[in-house]
């Protein structure tokens, strides 16, 4: 009678008062952002308030000049009725999206409003100190451009495709860019006097899909970027997923193939990344054309096959080459694959399909999404939807903006 | 300038007063249960809250019957000392694991203390209500056994491998058991005047190995079950992880195998079930006796090929035999590959092993490690750590009883 067995249900959630009050902060402006103007009472309600507890925060927010408040005429009785709303005077975020051939900058005020945009190539810099330069010299640029006071920006995030940890912000190891192991957000803060984050151009990408969709707040979703590389982010219950290290998500490294002799960049064989991306369709298109394969696409690179990208293996396929249309479809089987063992794995609401392959027609995605409803577990009888994100180039830069909290870290 | 990007960075956590009050109450029982006895100031100091909070909840947790108040002898002073421990009077609960060939059942007090415990073969039984009757009258028995009162009895959680929806406690699909659309939960309900829940085996496995390692509370824990069937229970932030419906964590229905024709119970070829189970490797070995081939098995099964287990081919391997190594390596590849396409989505910091495979030594176990570690993401540097669980036969109904929160729903 002496065996015991150990009840243990959850970690102690502490939450003690300045947690809460943090929380409660953090979910007023949350909804003065979605729903302002809005006034005290209406807030109330949605947040589980008290109308005296949110007259309280309402005032500190706006002494911090973070909220406004307008008068508006009442509608019935003509009395001014007192509205909020996010104040863009005081706080700007500025977003980078580090891609592969483009940088792209974007400076947004907290009232979401976007104050401006910068792009650069990416590949003009040789070294990673140079490029990290490169960056903060276009921060201060887009700054001054959009004739904002420095001192009201209240951080700058830097995203790019590859393993990013959480803790540090290094880049462990960004395969387009043949970066490892930089400490990237050093050097950032080292150059720049704001508050500094580092992330996967992933997860920049769902933080995006998410708060476009705000019925999505609540749910699980995966978000999935198909380009050069394949990556991905996953959302759950109201915050990103990032696992033990920040290496979670690494869809693009699920081996799709078990007898595919194709090296990916980590190193292994038959990773989804190495069989099905942007890089790997134009890299199988070159080597065919090298090897004399019959296709429409040795004759529309003129023999120079290094110049074939994913897009002439679209356009090949799109005027009836049977290679290239092979190709496609064994792509969107194994990108169907990977897409089935995350839904078996993490049972997600919502599926999002975002990046440069998408932008080949609808037909692709809709030969993807048939192979992963087909390969997950049928009779979990999950509802998974699977849709298209948003294909906006300036989508990871403006998701990169909203990966900071009002208050406190995370 | 009118563009928005909509700022989103999580939902709105409701934190009133009652749902503080549940927290502080649970965190305080999950307290005694892990330090008990334990005075009220240590109590405080280790989930956050003032002395006289704790008293408040003490004495309310005493009156309910659920806590203890023993007086003890200061060491200096000599004046009693008042340290609280679990009661285990009043407050039972029952858990049930229905395995493939036996049905578990074990009665466990709050205090932890194991009250009885009750076995049957599960194979007794033809239909599916008349089991569930059977399972009713095991847990009427158990309790009388244990000369307990029933009135104590808090709650009764059946576990069973397979798809569990969540919300309704209906079984999806058991493979093992050809059970399609059982709304068991329901049935239960209606024959026992007790707190009910139905859970899969490898969630109730899953909690089992947190409560036997307290250090993983806080971790990211992956708990796959390899035996007849294969299956998984992921924890994460202090609690079990479900995904949108329930069905999340079927690492037994990833894709393994991309040349396969092993048709799995799911109606897919290739899931890692059908190449690497109990189930597959018996299945395996029968065909290729059946079939001719050159093994030891061959005249072990004396011209029955149908008596053949998992058990049998790993015999037959430590005796030498090239066929039955080649299926066990060949299942640990798989077995390998599974868990690495996990640690690259999940990044856990743990992974525990159980089931029965694992009970056939100690190679097995370091061939599926080895290919887990090599075919995941090496560049992330991950620090996962691999084990084994706990393979003793009462975990699951063990982790059945952990599944009831004090509190509140959940």
């Amino acid at each position: 009678m002496k065996e015991r067995a150990v009840r243990i249900l959850g970690t102690y959630r502490r939450m003690d008062k300045h947690k809460m009050a943090l929380m409660n902060k953090r979910n007023v402006m949350d909804c003065i952002a979605e729903y302002g103007p809005i006034n005290r009472a209406a807030i109330a309600k949605k947040v589980g308030l008290s109308v005296p507890a949110i007259m309280e925060i309402a005032e500190e927010l706006i002494q911090l000049g973070m909220v406004e408040s307008v008068r508006m005429p009442g509608k019935l009785s003509g009395k001014p009725l007192e509205q909020l709303s996010l104040c863009g005077d005081h706080f700007r975020y500025v977003g980078v999206d580090v891609g592969r051939e483009t940088t792209r900058l974007m400076l947004v005020a907290l009232d979401r409003k976007v104050l401006g945009r910068l792009r650069f190539p990416t590949r003009q810099v040789e070294n990673e100190s140079g490029f990290v330069d490169r960056i903060c010299q276009g921060i201060h640029q887009l700054i001054a451009e959009s004739q904002v006071d420095p001192a009201t920006v209240a951080g700058a995030c830097v995203t790019m495709p590859g393993l990013i940890e959480q803790d540090t912000g290094r880049v462990i190891f960004s395969p387009n860019f043949g970066w490892r192991d930089i400490p990237l957000r050093d050097w950032l803060v080292q150059r720049l006097p704001y508050r500094i984050k580092v992330e996967s151009a992933n997860r920049a990408q769902a933080i995006y899909e998410i708060s476009s969709h705000p019925g999505d707040r609540d749910r699980t979703v995966f978000c999935v970027g198909l380009g050069y590389g394949i990556g991905g982010g996953f959302y759950e219950k109201g915050q990103l997923y990032y696992g033990a290290s920040g290496t979670s998500c690494e869809i693009g490294h699920i081996r799709v193939s078990s007898y595919s002799k194709e090296r990916c960049t980590c190193g292994n064989t038959g990773c989804l990344e190495a069989e099905a991306s942007g890089a790997a369709l134009a890299r199988k298109a070159q080597r065919a054309v090298r090897q004399g394969k019959d296709t429409l696409l040795a004759a529309m690179c003129q023999g120079e096959p290094d110049k074939i990208t994913a897009r002439w293996v679209f356009d090949a396929a799109h005027q009836g080459d049977f290679f290239a249309q092979a190709l496609i479809e064994q792509a969107a089987q194994h990108i169907g694959s990977a897409l089935a063992t995350t839904i078996n794995l993490l049972d997600p609401d919502k599926i999002y399909l975002c990046g440069g392959l998408l932008k080949n027609g609808d037909d692709f995605f809709q030969r993807v999404k048939n192979y992963a409803l087909e390969m997950q577990m049928d009779q979990a009888g999950r509802r998974v939807e699977i849709l298209t994100g948003s294909l906006e180039e300036w989508n990871v830069a403006m998701g990169a903006t909203q990966l900071f909290p009002y208050f406190g870290e995370g």
